[in-house]
């Protein structure tokens, strides 16, 4: 989407400013976002029609799904409770805000239970009322709630004559992190019959597409963040520290969009730093003072009701562009709209990771970066240089979302390919991160420029003068549509539109008076 | 310390405005605070002496004290890495803000050595350039750094001719929690002899009483919070949600004191949330919207540099105490003053604790609330309806500072009393916080009021207008000096101060010129 300076800005940019309520002072700029218990309902119904399928062409049984919800944590031995969010699958199908709870769907009927922790009396003074398994029930639209130490009793008795069910318990590795989610524990499970294998790939496969309720809840969240950036950019000035604008970033999401969590640490990472992927973590604390000339790369996003939105804007501290931060920068964004060009459904996410690579490095050759073929350049694995990171990654519940890598799809073992959170074929209702990215890493520079087949490629003077300047990286939040995507970012792309809201435009740019 | 109406700030309060620098907009309102290391080399030669001592005195051989560090944790299976904080026993004696490490401790020598871990190589890619052992010696100002590869080896030469140190091991439980700090692990610790008596005990102790450079952090924190209260108390309007003032306090405190994370969760509870004591957590999260004629208790702190402060204000919504708010704010204002007034070394806690509900049941008995003898009201542990947390806790690394029940001191089971964090005797240096509070919580009342010996001092017509209005807290920061206390804690307290400021006037109040 491509548009030039001075026309409308496009349909769908005006539509998100039109959600900005125009309220009093303090209050929010975004009303508050309802979500509908119905979507937790059709997220198990997807599930309970799945797992059938999956059961009975296993000629295996139905039984009983049941997920165990995440527990409060404390600091190390101390009794600080760090603030709880929960587990995401339990999430996804319950919606459930507390901790301490377990929740069952029966497969046969769909009959959906949650089971809440029984407090002690104390709770009412120090925590707040003690609600009755009743206030859950008509709070999650679930079939029944009873209490935790009722939940051997209650699966028992829907097994009904035939005896205990057996139990879908979710055991499976994260691709991302290679952890393993853990089966739900209860006193009296000795006497069920449990699966362990069938409910992980099935439950991860229902998050991969989105439904509308879906869909909604992410389109407000990525508004939210969208609205934040742009209130960052317009704040950002040599001299402040980088944590500033994740305080700026956080207290937006919050205070205007109810957004309590952020779905990742906030990366704030400015003139070299911005080669450091995943800057902001407590050993490389967001800390380092704007320098006038540098390009700040800000990798934030909110989230709301355990959904993620994950956006990435760069842009110069001092509002303007050199010519030689435009070169890399205009690389990603051409990498970034070939990309969205080129998504539909049925193509396959690595050839994207290709293509953006090709497009950056088509633009590293025509800012006199890089010199010869460009295909050479993809055949020599070049763009793992440049891009050490995959394209992108499903992002839902999780900001690194599951399903990437279900049964059947390989991980490539080539350099940038085999960073890549899936390699899978895109389908509709997917939603994914495209976020190309071009940085000066002395840890893939160094050994790059040691290797000839490589360092033939680099015009070294223009290397030099990049080394240490960081980074770009460029990254939308897009759902797969029916013929197409959808970006549901709405930041300033292009330069010259970063230049202008930086000097104070509104977003969308005013349509000119020409 | 009583400040009339009109007459000139206290002296302290003016010092807290000095140190506020006049910026340009977008830079923080406080310097940079950078913690001396000198502050966690005397916290180790403090501990090496007191181990020393408490050694020799039991016969034993000096050993070697070693320490895990905090490890950095992921959110159930996914890679999602929640804000590393460091564990606050290693933060005390070393100060290291990352992840992953060891520190020793000679108790012989006095010598320090951390160990960092090895990280490989994408380390550098994701996370940041790879520092070798020198950079942690150089930045924590120890005498020594290695890789915590190289642990066992470096202890058993610490051991020298004698063989393996024997190596003291954290290991004792929390008071507050209830749960254990975990002792150290690493490959080829079965070649040691390790004691998990003996360090517990004395470094809790030596946290309690807390040195010049640890007094001069929680000054800077506990500065940084109160400005950050009196932004908050500026911008608070009927019709604003809960969370609106977090998210203030929090941008506050990390925009312009560089405080990244806040000391616990902040309760934000208007009307009758107030009477929830830990309002605010994720089953009750700051979400309810601010009524005109409610009254707001909130309570936030920020932390520096692992460090805590710990500030509850409590004032009407719509900036002005109606005549019963004003009854029990005053009550519990009486009791903060009472006991700031009898704080200093040598006075039981416990005793503070029953003065605190002495000046609460007295205001309620002025205000009508209440009838007849105090003593007896006392006796009859009437305190506690109302006020059923203890009057303050120690506060240091942790908001509920350890040390609080050493051996030899009892935890009380009388109500009130018994939910104390500390019975112990002042002394100087002990930080602690004054946190008296009146609620109307029905978990306490419903009971009282059935009970004779205790609802024949309740004005029952007064006690039902305030039942669901909540309550009051007022809650700052104390030291204990050698024949008194420092308030470190400077917000506008009488309820004249609080509606002048709320109006807009600046704080500390300006002289009047009459």
């Amino acid at each position: 989407m491509v548009v030039e300076e001075g026309t409308a800005p496009p349909a769908k940019a005006m539509e998100t400013d039109k959600k900005l309520i125009k309220k009093p002072v303090n209050q929010p700029r975004f009303e508050k976002y309802v979500v509908p218990m119905s979507l937790h309902a059709e997220n198990r119904a997807k599930l309970v029609k799945a797992l059938g399928e999956t059961l009975s062409a296993a000629g295996k049984e139905n039984g009983v799904v049941l997920l165990q919800g995440g527990e409060q944590q404390t600091r190390y031995d101390t009794d600080h409770e760090p603030l709880f969010r929960q587990e995401s699958y339990f999430a996804y199908l319950f919606g459930v805000t507390e901790a301490g709870f377990y929740g069952a769907v029966d497969v046969a009927t769909g009959k959906s239970i949650l089971f809440a922790p029984r407090l002690p009396s104390e709770y009412a003074i120090w925590m707040g009322k003690i609600q009755p398994p009743q206030h859950f029930k008509d709070k999650y639209e679930v079939d029944e709630a009873k209490y935790v130490d009722e939940l051997s009793a209650t699966l028992m008795e829907l097994g009904g004559e035939g005896g205990a069910p057996t139990l879908l318990l979710l055991h499976g590795k994260n691709s991302d992190s290679g952890s393993w989610a853990a089966p739900a524990e209860f006193e009296g499970i000795g006497s069920f019959l449990v699966d362990k294998t069938t409910l992980f790939p099935v439950l991860s496969e229902c998050r991969v597409r989105k439904s509308q309720a879906e869909l909604d809840l992410l389109r407000y969240v990525n508004r939210v963040s969208t609205a934040a950036h742009i209130e960052v950019m317009r704040r950002v000035k040599p001299g402040m520290t980088e944590y500033q604008l994740e305080s700026l970033f956080q207290h937006f999401c919050y205070f205007e969009g109810g957004c309590r969590h952020c779905s990742y640490t906030c990366i704030c990472a400015s003139g070299d730093n911005a080669a450091t992927l995943h800057y902001g973590h407590a050993g490389a604390p967001n800390d380092k003072i704007l320098s006038d000339g540098d390009l700040i790369l800000l990798d934030m996003g909110a989230e709301y009701h355990c959904y993620a939105s994950d956006i990435t804007c760069t842009y110069p501290v001092n509002g303007k562009f050199t010519e030689g931060q435009e070169t890399v920068y205009n690389s990603v964004l051409a990498a970034s709209e070939a990309v969205m060009e080129a998504m539909k459904p049925g193509v396959a996410w690595p050839d994207l990771h290709r293509l953006a690579e090709r497009r950056i490095l088509e633009g590293l050759v025509e800012g006199g970066v890089l010199i010869g073929s460009v295909d050479e350049m993809l055949e020599a694995d070049l763009g793992a240089v440049f891009m050490p990171h995959g394209l992108g990654h499903f992002m839902g519940l999780d900001t690194h979302d599951v399903g990437g890598y279900p049964e059947g799809v390989k991980r490539s073992e080539k350099p940038g390919l085999r960073s890549l959170r899936t390699a899978r074929t895109l389908e509709e209702g997917m939603v994914i991160t495209v976020e190309p990215g071009c940085y000066f890493v002395e840890a893939t520079l160094g050994p790059a420029l040691q290797d000839p087949d490589r360092s033939r490629f680099f015009v070294l003077e223009e290397i030099e003068k990049l080394r240490g300047s960081g980074g770009v990286r460029i990254e939308d939040d897009v759902i797969v549509t029916a013929d197409g995507c959808e970006n549901m970012t709405d930041v300033p792309r292009k330069t010259y539109e970063i230049e202008r809201v930086m000097a104070g435009e509104s977003w969308p740019l005013p349509v000119s008076r020409g």
